[in-house]
């Protein structure tokens, strides 16, 4: 069923032809690698790994992760957990405080059939919690969140780490299961302390940590400075995208998707359009990079601004230049959120055209 | 079947209730009244109304814009008009160059039973266009786009203008239909010169063009300084935005879309996270503004950063800071792309709750 062509060329004309484009093609041969050399790093260290699903939003992807090794998963939201248990996975940790009635039902509906875990990080959301674990008719695996210096969600103190683990332990219907981390890149010494202590001190109030978890791509490469750490999540690793490249954690070899685009307009020598925009990359910035994207055929050419349909290429530092009707291959700069603007991919290895995968948890928001 | 509460907190609790949070949520009454008013400018203009729908992209909404007087509808993509012909509606503009085999089959297929026109900025897209004609089995129209300055698609000259028009007249199954404008705000002087240029042109070539059409919601504003324009394409002032509050086109009061969030975090005094990040209100910076949302309750809060479902608030401008569990309704900074995150709408007026609607022509990006 599949079709094998003797060029990148070639599969990039069938791949219009039979999907149109904007398209997102993922090569499953370098997804294999990624996901080989991930789980390589977590063997390594003797950390399992945990990884998380958001950026690929696929069931059968994640399938390939546990087959590799993996001990269960993450999701950042409910939604993407129930898309995930949908396609046969179990062991999901959703590290994001869930309230309110709508979602603790759904959550107790979930955890009554697999072994469901959920982060949390201040009271509120620990006093719904027994709702959905009444739901479930057994106990809600909770995580307290930290913050070690990342400024998003998580207390910022082992003493209320500590005390909102003690709270976990004492409501109904919940077990505290322990910790998790999210340490900023190049400072896992805040996250060690933040540990460190936060251990010591739930073990003097009776209660025990299984699950230390961290995470991040670019924590991958420094997993054995954390000591004491059970899991890892990592995400961005399956597909990288010029983010992780500007890390320094994937090459261009290892990037496995790309935007499949045309180019639409011609208009001036030093100026071309492409058929997607900001509703096709997302106009986010990767941290900082030059540009929306890395054009594989073009690397000089600057996807330098977004109408929502429209990347406006400055073609001007390229002596070669893409006529109207040419295919180009991006890199996106964020690859998680790029994956999020489509409903599909077309999966391809090499030059071998696979077939289609769902992006099955595309806008599960909630 | 509609629910009629008695405040707006009640109406937000009773959403968040049934549909979970992030939602979008879009007064009716409003809608109709942002309707109501753009209709009545183009008619005091004496200039069709040709709504594009690349903002709301739903056929119930479009045909209400069809009943307050407009001619036909405009679409970005091909696939926003194949979703919008199947709900029923005709006479589409597709502002696009329309390229690639797969697109000009379904291109003909949609010409077929629909009056579709369709714009040009080369020629290699008007070679194209004859096999969408073909499989039509009726002439197509074909516009030619005209940059006045913008540097999107568009030629930049009449004289190019004039030349394209000629090569549509020529080719076989195509009929020459107009010219289509996107005038830059305040530069209508460009667009004029460009337009009357352009028609002398045509018209010495013995081409008449039916269609000369202008577009922008800002642009709206300004309708009588452009003469000699047959229809106008505005698609952001049916719901609005910060960016048409910024541009001076619409109050709060003529925002008929907030994303109904909730604080899921409060680690700092100073600081908040609401479970709507970069996936749900997307990166766009509104060319400008002051971080990505304005919240309605809390109007002093600054939608600082996100990650992809953590938006960061910054809370340190606020007296009253709102806890954990609460419910707020955002303004996204772009409505076009926001809208574009989510599957479906749910639809109130005022403080009665009417139902769901579809983001039909979600993701259709080809």
């Amino acid at each position: 069923m599949t079709m094998k062509f003797a060029s990148m060329d070639e599969l990039k004309e069938a791949v219009a032809r039979h999907y149109g484009t904007p398209c997102l093609m993922i090569d499953l041969d370098v997804v294999e690698k990624n996901i080989e050399r991930a789980q390589k790093l977590c063997d390594a260290a003797g950390v399992a790994a945990r990884p998380h699903i958001k950026t690929h939003k696929n069931p059968q992807i994640a399938a390939m992760q546990q087959r590799a090794g993996a001990r269960g998963i993450t999701c950042q939201k409910l939604g993407e957990a129930e898309v995930m248990a949908d396609g046969g996975l179990d062991d999901i940790l959703i590290t994001y405080n869930i309230l309110g009635d709508e979602k603790l039902a759904r959550l107790g509906a979930l955890a009554a059939t697999r072994t469901i875990a959920v982060a949390a990080d201040n009271p509120v959301t620990i006093e719904g919690l027994p709702k959905a674990a009444a739901i479930a008719g057994r106990p809600l695996n909770v995580l307290v969140e930290c913050d070690s210096g990342r400024k998003r969600a998580g207390v910022e103190t082992p003493g209320e780490a500590i005390e909102l683990a003690r709270m976990i332990a004492a409501a109904p219907g919940l077990a505290f299961a322990g910790f998790v981390f999210y340490p900023v890149e190049n400072a896992i010494g805040a996250a060690q302390t933040f540990r460190d202590e936060a251990v010591s001190g739930v073990r003097e109030a009776g209660l025990e940590p299984r699950i230390l978890s961290s995470g991040g791509t670019p924590n991958l490469a420094t997993l054995s400075q954390f000591s004491g750490i059970t899991e890892h999540r990592a995400g961005t690793y399956i597909f990288n995208d010029r983010m992780m490249m500007a890390a320094g954690m994937a090459s261009l070899d290892d990037c496995a998707l790309h935007v499949l685009a045309t180019v639409v307009s011609r208009a001036a020598p030093e100026r071309g359009i492409l058929d997607s925009g900001s509703k096709t990359l997302t106009s986010d910035p990767g941290g900082g990079l030059d540009g929306f994207g890395l054009i594989r055929e073009y690397p000089e050419a600057r996807i330098a601004a977004f109408a929502e349909e429209h990347g406006m290429l400055d073609l001007s530092r390229c002596n070669d230049r893409p006529p109207v009707g040419t295919l180009v291959r991006i890199v996106p700069n964020h690859v998680c959120v790029t994956v999020n603007m489509f409903d599909r991919y077309v999966a391809v290895r090499g030059t071998e055209l696979i077939g289609q995968m769902d992006v099955a948890a595309r806008g599960r928001l909630g």
